[in-house]
């Protein structure tokens, strides 16, 4: 898939969960957020290490502590997430390759 | 196409300019970056107003200054480049069901 297509899949499922009835726009409140997490990255959380990180990841990641996300706040931790596993595809692939 | 699936292709994308004889292991070079900006996401930069934008980010990016982005500040890129689209959208959603 092309970047510019995949880089609107977590925008799309960002607004999925920013509650209608929230009094704060374009946020999303922490529940939501790790019902997110358990809905549709819950693959990548198996690990229990993972899983610490990403608890870890929400705790720090209300940084304004407002108890909303904000959609950059929402976008690191996703980062956060996927970036340990960035390393890991690549070491499988540099194992493999070697 | 499903969040999990969708976090991958950026990851694999930043693997894919990450150069093979970089001695800086898994960074991209300030060049790749834009090489990659200008082929990836092009059509998300055609406004000047992003260009800018994302000419100001790059600048910013580079926050140690060793001339290399790492994977967090490719992701952080991304976002930066992805959030003001991704409010673009909300607004056009919201005008065409109001």
């Amino acid at each position: 898939m092309e970047l510019k297509k995949a880089v609107v899949v977590p925008v799309e499922n960002f607004y999925k969960y920013v509650s209608k009835h929230s009094l704060v726009k374009n946020k999303i409140s922490k529940s939501s957020f790790r019902k997110m997490l358990q809905k549709e990255l819950n693959h990548m959380l198996m690990d229990t290490g993972n899983r610490k990180a990403a608890h870890k990841l929400i705790q720090n990641l209300d940084t304004n502590h407002n108890g909303c996300i904000s959609f950059n706040e929402y976008w690191n931790l996703i980062g956060g997430i996927t970036c340990p596993i960035a390393n890991l595809i690549r070491q499988q692939e540099q194992q493999s390759s070697s």
